[in-house]
């Protein structure tokens, strides 16, 4: 393939993955959007490849930002909690862990291919020093580590900082505004402008270059800016999604103007399924699938995807390719001509053919909660081993991750287990999860006896991570970032008294 | 306007409404259909009008064809029951009604400026003589009168007669094979050579032609030809629409060969939602909508509907008109040159130009069951004064019209009135009907205020006409239709015993 052969030449493809933060596969035109206000990523998707079948690694951002990251399910990167049964765990302000030192990260790898690496945006994994993205790679940062939950009165809890590299350059609600009322903030506007410097400056000096655009402006508190609030069918979850959809127009458009389209690999995605918690005002759609964020059920984990690459990846086609947000790291590495690193289980595959030569390869997707296999996709069919939404007491509260989907037997508020006999779904005919298949039917016997296997294997040779996620300080949170001095942003945190955290769902 | 001048001097469009069999919105890759199984109907899209909008008259096939033809409301063309509060009535074998004679049908009007008419496949406006298409306006007919429901017995029942024109040519389960066990049948490939023939015979006489292609695959029991049977990620349905699929891509191929593609305006639409009760072996996707067939929420009565007339209207666009199949009637007559009839009131609007020149007319959806209003879409907002889906005594059978999408106070199992306070969503942020707009809020009164008055205006102006689906008599059935000797198929029915329909939804 000449694309190949130009990897083996040396000319390797800039790379840009754009994650977005609780945006929903339903969000996107492309995805059947009724209100169709994505034209930037329908056109993205008529000049590349779609993904239908792609998925993040846990329902939540911290661990599915780590697996991205690292290739590898967040059970072994560590990024898991073991406090209680099946679990997400994350990183609040409060959180001890982040991501360990002995994992690998992408812009490392791509270090070696003189890449030239910056994270834009959310980083999500960890925010003590040691944990940040210079620490791990990335040559650039302009972001924050943290949510961009508050505004916090940096007494008891301080707002969440944002960094320029390895500086504090100020602090949420503070010097970089969101208005909680309207919904007003330029940060998508600043970050994308960031992109854009580093492309441009990434032009000139003609060195391979890795962005990762790690936009939040669709996590809640959702925010828009001026010229943008408004203007959606959808409220302000929509406001957020145009504005990050014309980012999109801008980078692409950019590259082409720069003659660097047929020179970069760009892949959009989302971290994890549209948080229903929030819906709609401040929570996007998942189109046909069951449930949302926090769950592994498809809402939870099936992700909007999009390939392109001018010239290498063939325009408007659709691959039923399983993906997931793991093979983003091992493909950018064959793209970079790299090797995937010898030493780990690496659980991302290389794509490269799927999106340059559209063949399909066979492989599972787990499902994962915690450290617990929830579920487990083959093909058509997936195999739920537990099935949980959350607690009945917290469902109690108002807390519902399936608004108006109750599924009898499936959207438990137990952790149900099902080991013995899981149920199964074949996503063909039901992507919705909403009709198990028979036990008593061959079909069922058929597709227990591929999955079976296959998750034995899985089982097998899994060794878990230590886990990252179990403990909690206040102590440890944006007190004193590095970069405070300058600013006189410096705040005087408790003492030490670390605590195992509560992880309710 | 080009376009407009065109029609002007003489040189009006053929015609083709293809209309589909309880296909849903969720269904063809272009509106979020997972598996993407629809390249023809994506492509149609690419090179026309998507209108993601569209609705039909009623969540029922009958009332819903009537509606297209005559451009009216079923409650205006009598068809409708009064047997019971807001039922949905059709016209099975043993119904005495059907389209009443006053009615004008859009092939009547378009004969008026020398248009030829067929239509293929399934009637529904009455099988009785009097009630055929030859009787109203259609030159040719391929097809049956009724669903394709059967075997019959031919004692107590007669299997459904397929007519060529005014005669019985066969009956299906006879002469027209439906393999139930396999689902195979080849009725949609004859529909599509009825269809080709058409086509073909009217590009050598050079006179306008409407084609109605009323196509019933996806209506259960769901059939597909050998060759697309097993084709599909989603069942046997899924073939079906796979089979449409290629049929709408053959047509338009037909159209572009026989260099008619710029003179043909063809609108691709469904009669209901998909019917989730027959879902997912024998039903389709109603994408991000709620419930199914026979409900007025959003998944009874939004369509997947495309424009589609290369040269006239712009390639790729997406229209927010909320449009009904009713405009296909008063669209068509602009097309044509022609004006709607004087005589009474006709609900569908002209959408030239919103096809034209991407104009948004303002105007409210009715949602009606039976003669009862139950709910009025303007703008985004959507307000339901009576909520159904069925009653408990048929759920507690397992009739569900939404499965998994339990949503409480909405898809209610009595019939609840909300006229004094209706529920109100906004179909913008809530295209699934999931959280009514907080009746303290200023959105719920500046909406409330915004609808009442259209409803007012259209209640105060409403005539119903005189209902034909009231009364039933076994004696009515296909026992003898025209054309029964020559085949040796007249069978003796039993005396004339009417009763009035029992219609439970
Ligand atoms: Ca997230
Ligand atoms: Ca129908």
């Amino acid at each position: 393939c000449r694309c190949l052969e130009a990897i083996k030449n040396g000319t390797t493809p800039n790379i840009i993955i754009m994650l977005m933060d609780d945006m929903g596969w339903g969000d996107l035109g492309v995805f059947g959007q009724p209100s169709k206000e994505t034209p930037n990523l329908d056109r993205m998707a008529a000049e590349g490849m779609l993904f239908p079948n792609f998925y993040t690694a846990n329902p939540l951002c911290s661990p599915s930002r780590a697996a991205l990251l690292t290739g590898r399910l967040p059970v072994r990167n560590g990024f898991y909690t073991t406090n209680g049964h099946g679990r997400n765990a994350y990183t609040p302000q409060e959180i001890v862990g982040g991501i360990a030192q002995d994992e690998v990260l992408l812009p490392e790898m791509l270090r070696k291919a003189s890449y030239v690496s910056k994270i834009v945006g959310k980083w999500h994994l960890g925010h003590r020093p040691g944990f940040l993205p210079l620490e791990h790679g990335f040559d650039e940062w302009f972001g924050s580590p943290n949510c961009h939950f508050g505004p916090y009165n940096n007494s008891d809890r301080p707002n969440i900082p944002v960094y320029k590299n390895s500086q504090m350059v100020g602090r949420y609600y503070e010097e970089f505004g969101i208005n909680l009322k309207t919904g007003e903030s330029n940060l998508t506007q600043i970050y994308l402008e960031e992109s854009l410097v580093f492309i441009r400056s990434q032009a000139t000096t003609h060195q391979p270059f890795f962005l990762y655009w790690a936009v939040d402006a669709t996590h809640a508190p959702v925010y828009a800016s001026k010229g943008f609030l408004g203007k959606s069918q959808r409220g302000r979850y929509g406001d957020a999604v145009m504005e990050l959809d014309h980012g999109v127009g801008v980078i692409l458009g950019e590259l082409r103007s720069l003659g660097l389209a047929e020179d970069t690999f760009v892949f959009f995605t989302s971290d994890n399924g549209a948080a229903l918690i929030s819906a709609p005002m401040q929570g996007g759609s998942n189109g046909p699938f069951l449930c949302g964020k926090q769950t592994t059920f498809e809402g939870g984990m099936r992700e909007p995807a999009i390939a392109w690459w001018p010239g290498h990846i063939p325009a408007g086609t659709v691959s039923h390719q399983l993906g997931t947000v793991m093979d983003l790291f091992t493909t950018s590495l064959t793209l970079a001509g790299l090797a995937t690193p010898g030493d780990r289980i690496i659980d991302g595959l290389d794509l490269t053919s799927v999106l340059l030569n559209s063949t399909l390869i066979d492989r599972p997707i787990f499902y994962y909660r915690g450290n617990v296999l929830m579920a487990v996709r083959l093909g058509m069919y997936k195999a739920h081993y537990w099935t949980w939404t959350n607690s009945m007491e917290e469902f109690k509260k108002g807390i519902n991750f399936c608004p108006g989907e109750e599924v009898v037997g499936v959207t438990t508020h137990e952790q149900k287990e099902h080991t013995m006999q899981p149920l199964i779904f074949n996503l063909g005919w039901d992507p919705g999860e909403k009709y198990p298949i028979s036990v008593l039917s061959p079909e069922y016997q058929t597709a227990l006896q591929q999955i079976t296997p296959v998750l034995e294997q899985h089982q097998k040779h899994l060794l878990p991570g230590v886990p990252q996620l179990n403990m909690c300080d206040l102590a440890v949170m944006n007190w004193a970032p590095p970069g405070c001095e300058k600013l006189a942003k410096c705040l005087k945190g408790p003492k030490s008294e670390p605590w195992k955290c509560h992880w309710p769902h």
